[in-house]
């Protein structure tokens, strides 16, 4: 898919077909967000990918909004390492950059995803280190839910011509 | 040029040749940086556009390490505004999904960009808006530098399968 028309028409989706996502797609997904650009190219990020059953099924009680958790293909949490960072307190951008690369990639694939945020919630950071026993120095930022799409959402045109300044405010 | 292309060999570009970015390029450009997912789909973003040479001959001022901005036809500093937020703390994610979405189509277009860094360093927050008139409502997170590029850096490998973990830390 064209890099311009992914953009455009990439849109959450939440609702999946009983479909795998093959292991090399995964991959390609993980490879696009690890291409992402980071603050001293210092790449401050891990990734946690989710296939087993009975986690995705946990995902609910820590997201709320993320009951389709149940019924993805898999889940990849976007972590940033702040050991790894060069300039402190970028890596949020860092991750966030990682994780936009990888809805764009699963998209051009076919593959349905939602962003799912993590961080600043503190009681969501908590209840995935717990979860999935993640150490102090790595902060989960995102949850990526992946799968088949039942259906493709239309594009939205979000563009607003007065968000626009030329120059100065 | 195709997704997973645009996504792998996008670098940042940081020598730019005298030619002016044509304005229905930027407008392609910023479209697709308000087509980024943001949390709730608040959208709580604001793009200034900076092709005035006086201005971008001010931008290494405030952005010590970014004095490709004189040389640039255009910069865009991307924008997050509190006041549009509904799930608060979210714009940074919001505004960084933004920025890479339009790295990725000047990138796609033929334009070389960097992706310089504002907030959260407090003195570059209020160089900016010193610079652009920013009110106190709107933060200054990024500033994109884009030009036709002097020449094409070769595409990075920055796989590094040690950052994947599967269903547990």
């Amino acid at each position: 898919m064209e890099t311009l028309e992914a953009i455009q028409t990439r849109r959450s989706v939440r609702k999946f077909i009983d479909k795998k996502i093959p292991d090399d797609l995964i991959e390609k997904i993980l490879r696009a967000g690890m291409n992402a650009p980071s603050a001293g190219n210092q790449q401050p990020w891990h990734f946690i990918v989710i296939d087993d059953k009975k986690i995705l099924e946990e995902v609910p009680k820590v997201s709320l909004y993320a009951p389709m958790a149940k019924e993805a293909s898999v889940a990849i949490v976007v972590c940033g390492d702040v050991k790894l960072e060069k300039y402190p307190g970028f890596w949020v951008q860092d991750c966030s950059a990682a994780t936009e690369n990888m809805l764009l990639a699963a998209h051009s694939l076919g593959i349905g995803a939602v962003w799912s945020g993590i961080y600043p919630l503190e009681d969501r950071v908590s209840g995935y280190r717990s979860l999935l026993g993640i150490p102090d120095n790595v902060i989960p930022l995102s949850i990526i839910i992946m799968g088949y799409p039942q259906e493709i959402p239309k594009p939205a045109d979000r563009f607003k011509s007065e968000r626009i300044r030329h120059n100065k405010w």
